[in-house]
């Protein structure tokens, strides 16, 4: 059987105890053991932050940037070795797969380029020189430093690959060390990453540790200099909020949790436009994608009652052909869910979306005979239609991760922009809509309890980059039930990792401080 | 007996129960009476969300300012009248009460400022257009529009006015309604301004509100829409920032708490020189100015081990001589400090730093008969000096929050660099010297640890701002110890309050949405 270690303190290390399985989600076939009992946590800690920190900080943006180019390039060559892991770890189609190993590599990469015009320096400037006080020779000037710490990164089981990697490109290029761990069930992937990152020492001692499995009392060593970036469940995301150091010590803390996505057709989109099927194309990739399981997927599409039947029918059509079994067949589109616990999970929440009001349109449950797989095995859920009134308060309250969305029909654009705001804060909204006055009116109704908004129009519909895609320049993150987090975006992800100073004193002296530091 | 009446729902109401008493430090005269027991803070708070930001999103951000403005206008007016209200609730002398309530003024007329610089939109834009895809029809536009939900700002006892100003200043520009409370035992000035701005309709109905006592389940009301803006111990700031809803729901929280802020004095400053005396002064104002009771205030005194004798004279002379007593008198520098509370609070922190190895050599338990005040009377605190080794962990973990400041000595750079950051995070660090080589060194050692840092030097010290003023151009906040929060700093403090959102989509439909919008 093989072992998964860790890579903490700078080496390699098996935990003791008794471990947890990771199996392959088609076959439920066990592919690897591992555990964290026993890892020295306080001293995987000291060795990020005393080691790693000093090495990092030693390296101007642009020096770091180049290991993230290596880091990059070194995904990127074991691209088809990593993309197999996920058929087997993660229950991925290659293409769901591509999607994940890409991402990571293409993350990576985006931020060298962030760090080639950050440039040659330590540290950066924040806005112009402020003028204080009246004689003119006082000057306040804002700048970013690289914190002291350790980030703490915890990820989620649907992208071990992006997971990994976006998080950590970030924090590396602001320079702080990182402690990663995927989420245990979907490990390898993530693993076989950090063995080719220490094997080729495309990093320094200490840059950047990885947990195969519980973090024990990892987070319990954070402070003031720390940060705490988790992707999951709201449920654990609080947990984590509320711990008693994080709360004390005022741990940096970023949280990508439950997202009720929206995507919304407007009432001037008549079926047959590009603008109609490029809204119908998203919600059904968002469905079968990844067996729905990515924190950006559409969750509740919302269309104008007079189109309803229309929407229904053609949605109907797409997800219930859309071929379920064995991920690693070229003719299926949606594989199993990741574990078993999902699967029931995701049951247990389609039944109780139907007991809230919600009518299954098509699936609501296991998928009938999955393509390539033998008898009952297999974390499989059929791709789900549910359709709901906006009375249906269940729609607005829970998410069901994975291949499900629910149809709810909208009376007016007030009743649209309340129902879309009664999820409580989200990743993200797409609005699919050529009426200019129309869109301003959602945008700015729904705006502030979004992190990012997706126009799909017909000028757009032939390059449209799909709402569940999560890119390096724009901020990935939402309020409220989302998290209240910001990753990515450019420079923009970088803040949570640096201190916001402002330097206040003689002008001359000040600017020598900051001289040659990029404005961000 | 006068009672203060509480601003919510649009109307003046009066609590039930027993009432808090509002008293005269200096004399132990009950002034006034509170109670916010029976205040229906869930009404409360909904009016604040369903009348007060609908009526402050509709105006423009210069439309804002110009409510600003009036505002800043109407405190000005009564300036006498809020300082006599200083000295009386507050202990103040006339000064420390000019301090807070021009402060009040002041920032509120420097958003107005802002706002002019917004200009007439209602949503701003982060950053430039961002190309997406290959095809170039595609942008990507960073912006920033404001939550749709309610401010609670706790405000700390010391600065009544200003507090109150600084952060609804922010919030109302930014376009989100306030409830306000400020520290009970201080709260006549806050209770006064908001009066005015009742009587002279200065703001629309429910923009700003106003508690006159405990919050009871106020901030259980909150959301993902909402924010909790708190300055005040690092005790109360954790039990807040950790509670069930605000855990749950991703309130954002901003905390200002504990701050060892310290002042170093530079190995190359020798005394008689201009930075050496600015040193001096910025120390000795801030163990006098409020009675030391401002976050801001220098709590330890880094020295060269050389000049130690130097700076415990000079400071010894300088802080023995300043007089205690009637803060309505002219000739008293140093008051009371605002409660028997923190009477008692000081005193024993101030036992608890010789228990643990400080000796005082000025000061150090209550002053030998305040200057116009009969007997035992009012709260006072001698102006203390203490001494310490760097050893004595208690001057790095605690806060003695009273007219009270420690000397340590340092024997090196490195040691002194370790030593200010061994303070956990702090709102701001004084560095006097004229060794830009020194500065440097130290601003890069200590900066990720602190908000701001303030440079004293030659050139400078005609014209100083000192370190424990806190102006609207710069931010004021710092990492762990000090809360992890951010205010002021233009621009700046307003994120709190506004949600980023990237707009995806056709370049010239993303375009005619921020059209004419300030890029911040």
């Amino acid at each position: 059987m093989k072992k998964l270690g860790s890579l903490v303190s700078g080496a390699w290390v098996e935990g003791k105890g008794k471990p947890a399985q990771l199996v392959n989600p088609t076959t439920e076939e066990v592919l690897a053991e591992t555990s964290t009992d026993g890892v020295d946590m306080a001293a995987a800690y000291a060795f990020a932050r005393d080691r790693g920190g000093p090495a990092l900080r030693a390296l101007t943006f642009k020096e770091r940037g180049a290991l993230l180019r290596k880091f990059s390039r070194a995904i990127h060559e074991k691209r088809d070795e990593l993309i197999g892991l996920g058929v087997q770890n993660a229950g991925n189609t290659r293409s769901d797969a591509k999607f994940d190993v890409d991402g990571a590599s293409l993350t990576l990469a985006a931020y060298a380029d962030v760090a080639e015009e950050l440039g040659d320096t330590k540290m950066l400037v924040d806005g112009d020189p402020i003028n204080l006080g009246r004689s003119s020779k006082l000057t306040g000037q804002h700048a970013y430093f690289p914190l002291h710490g350790v980030a703490v990164h915890i990820n989620a089981f649907n992208f071990p690959a992006w997971g990994l990697a976006e998080k950590a490109a970030v924090a590396l290029l602001a320079g702080v060390p990182v402690i990663s761990k995927p989420a245990t069930s979907t490990a390898l992937m993530a693993h076989r990453i950090m063995e080719l990152a220490h094997e080729q020492q495309l990093l320094p001692a200490g840059a950047l540790s990885f947990l195969a499995g519980a973090t024990g009392n990892l987070v319990d060593q954070l402070g003031g200099q720390d940060v705490l970036a988790f992707t999951g469940s709201g449920g654990t995301g609080a947990m984590l909020r509320g711990m008693k150091n994080v709360v004390e010590h005022a741990v940096r803390v970023n949280i990508e949790a439950d997202s009720l996505n929206a995507a919304i057709l407007g009432p001037d989109v008549e079926s047959g436009t590009d603008t109609f099927d490029l809204f119908l194309k998203d919600v059904v990739r968002d469905v079968t994608q990844k067996a729905g399981q990515k924190c950006t997927a559409i969750r509740r599409v919302f269309v104008p009652r007079e189109r309803l039947e229309a929407v229904r029918e053609a949605l109907a059509e797409r997800i219930g052909e859309a071929k379920v079994g064995d991920p690693s067949r070229e003719d299926v589109v949606v594989g199993p869910v990741a574990t078993k616990k999902q699967q029931a999970d995701v049951l247990a929440m389609i039944e109780r979306f139907v007991q809230g009001g919600c009518r299954a349109i098509v699936g609501g449950g296991k998928p009938k005979s999955p393509l390539g797989v033998d008898g009952d095995r297999g974390f499989f859920v059929a791709p789900t239609l549910l359709e709901a009134s906006d009375a249906a308060s269940v729609v607005h309250e829970h998410e069901i991760f994975g291949p499900c969305t629910t149809l709810i029909p909208y009376e007016s654009v007030d009743a649209l922009i309340a129902s879309v705001r009664r999820g409580g804060g989200g990743l993200v909204a797409s609005l699919y809509s050529d009426d200019k006055k129309l869109v301003r009116e959602v945008v700015y109704g729904i705006a502030s309890s979004h992190g990012r908004l997706v126009l799909g129009s017909e000028k757009s519909a032939g390059s449209a980059i799909p709402p569940g895609t999560v890119m390096a320049q724009l901020v990935h993150g939402g309020p409220g039930r989302a998290g209240g987090g910001e990753e990515l975006g450019g420079f923009r992800g970088m803040e949570l990792y640096l201190q916001r100073v402002a330097l206040q004193g003689y002008g001359p002296l000040v600017a020598s401080l900051v001289d040659g530091a990029r404005r961000v």
